[in-house]
């Protein structure tokens, strides 16, 4: 990982926290925040009243063997913990109503920077349903986009796939711990993601599917991403809660039509009725994300502490680069051949974990395209890095 | 016909406007309602400044085998001439923007004023479109719904020939005269269209088909129905005018999603994208098209000087026959048994013409429904007629 890695100590306490039952992410959330690190949180949660009794001795007498098999864990290589109040934290997770209070991640955490498109569907898709999934995932893919899916059968894997093949990026939300996998065929698909991609949950290790898990894990599906696409749907799919949460959260819902006789095209009808986007073409997605891309750039920016986001303004957002002297630092230090995090560290004398966030909004304004390896490129040649017109957000 | 026909040299006179060159149908309108009369218009064409001189020699010295043509299409059983200004002219048509001067009919006029669904789409239809066609138009016939399309190959032809099949009634609207059955294969259809529904046009006996005859055939289309279903039609389809026209006027309009792999969803998917209301079953369209007709009903009864409509009033219109002495006088007239416009005359004591306008306020309200042979029912045996929530708008 190229940002800072959590110390053992403070990620075992954060463990310790995650699988304490009955003690929800927003509980541990202010419970961290309150006393600084989850480390001093589980120091003093023998005195603490906001955490029920159970969770209390969980917390205080963890189970030795747990305990070694997280330290294993977290040891392997590609294996990391992210805390909600960590710079590395995803960004447009962060903005979800619900957010987790941690993310493990088996694989490449800096691809949850980068801007993602959810392709969701039924686990039952029809050969035609797969055929789009793939092609669309490729689409996204070979535009610069991160595929973020839920490793389910059907849809979801079919996607992740199609963007692995495309040469692309994938990131895949589990409803287990990230060394569960689920369903069982996928363990081959599961292994690509986490060598190109990562296996994302905020499951503690070895934790076991069950059907609570999903919903929760379509929250973050969608928390992720710019917006989300539904390819195929039974009226009963899962693929709407995912849909439904990504409208809540702001993001765009986009949704394939189908036949009136096809069952799976009914749940994918009834969210375009609902106001989701019948789309008909990557390309389609791929416009309407660049509106959303500046949108969300420009409340990033606002957020990060950058110049405010003028009240009202709807249109693209002004070049944060010409008005805010860190960024402008940032793009000093980016060039047209692709550039490591440490090295733009080491160039722009700003933290590496300020840098994702930037390096986030830069990539929504499409002035920054990702580029192989978690480095970073100015999105074109001879592009004016200021400008506001710049048509992509991404760029493989 | 029921209601009264035209005397012939008025009938003969309005044939002289409508062939005029030149002389649109909002002129005719005009000149027509200054005068008082056709023959009154014809009479004063000589010195009339506003006809152009062309469509002048044309009115003051007409074409003897035309005339005598006319005179022959007049004296045919079963056909129509209704002006915009008679009170046979259909009320929702009279409503959009650029009505016709007047219609010529083959069949039964009285059909023109019941509840009419358009279904139109593309004349190269694929199997699965002429199926759905014709499952729609089956579903409205048998709920009492006149279905209303062009007489096109394709989807229109299947439409009319499914609602015939029902036991129903269709409207075809013709780019050309009555007399003049284009595409020539669909000769045995009209007839059978004229036999058991009407024949419309807005062009004299004998005009043939020209490309811009269609657009103008279209928003009369769209304007004698309370909505327009597109089953299946590309991106240039005539079919998306019709959509289009139907929009503008206020009517609601639905549209069959498809596969984003079929050119003729294209023309489909564009209209969702619009504001079409996506549908799967013709119960959707039924359920929407209630709503609809009871905004029209009250509207219609409003221009008819019944009881203006309550400003800013959304719901159901409260039923017209408690607050109408006339509505209350026809609802005494009307039984659980069919009975025929003039039987409803004689009991009622109200102008045949009246009668149409309100008829259709009531159908529209759910209270009265259209049975074979031109004769009115009670909706329901034991219904309430005074009910607000009566649940549909016609039965066969």
């Amino acid at each position: 990982m190229s940002a800072d890695t959590l110390p053992a100590d403070e990620a075992l306490a954060w463990l310790a926290l995650l699988r304490a039952p009955g003690l929800g992410a927003g509980a541990i959330r202010t419970l961290v925040a309150r006393h600084g690190s989850a480390r001093a949180a589980v120091a003093r949660a023998r005195r603490e009243p906001s955490i029920p009794s159970a969770a209390r001795d969980a917390v205080c007498s963890p189970d030795r063997e747990t305990q070694a098999a997280d330290r294993r864990w977290l040891d392997q290589p590609g294996h990391h913990l992210i805390p909600f109040a960590g710079d590395e934290f995803p960004a447009l997770l962060r903005d979800i109503p619900s957010p987790p209070a941690a993310l493990f991640i088996a694989g490449d955490p800096t691809h949850l920077w980068s801007p993602q498109v959810a392709i969701v569907g039924s686990r039952n898709a029809t050969a035609g349903g797969l055929a789009n999934a793939r092609a669309f995932a490729r689409a996204f893919a070979q535009s610069g986009n991160v595929v973020t899916s839920g490793l389910a059968e059907g849809i979801d894997g079919a996607a992740h796939a199609a963007a692995l093949d495309a040469g692309g990026t994938t990131i895949a939300v589990l409803g287990t711990g990230t060394d569960v996998v689920y369903p069982r065929q996928h363990g081959e698909l599961a292994a690509r993601i986490r060598a190109a991609g990562a296996l994302v949950s905020e499951f503690p290790p070895g934790t076991a599917g069950k059907p609570e898990h999903f919903p929760r894990r379509n929250r973050i599906i969608a928390g992720l991403s710019l917006g989300t696409l539904v390819i195929e749907a039974g009226l009963n799919s899962g693929s709407l809660i995912t849909a439904r949460l990504a409208a809540e959260q702001g993001r765009e819902v986009f949704a394939l039509p189908g036949s009136i006789h096809s069952p799976l095209a009914r749940g994918c009808h009834k969210l375009i009725r609902d106001g989701a986007m019948l789309v008909e073409t990557a390309d389609e997605v791929l416009d309407q994300l660049r509106g959303i891309g500046a949108r969300l750039a420009d409340h990033l920016r606002g957020r990060l502490g950058g110049q405010p986001a003028i009240a009202g303004h709807e249109g693209p957002a002004p070049a944060t680069a010409k008005r805010d002297p860190e960024y402008a630092r940032l793009l000093t230090a980016l060039d047209h051949a692709p550039v490591s995090l440490d090295e733009l560290a080491d160039r722009s004398r700003l933290p590496i974990a300020a840098l994702s966030s930037m390096l986030l909004v830069l990539e929504l304004e499409g002035v920054v395209a990702a580029a192989s390896g978690g480095r970073y490129v100015l999105a074109r040649p001879g592009e004016n890095p200021g400008s506001p017109a710049s048509p992509g957000h991404g760029g493989a």
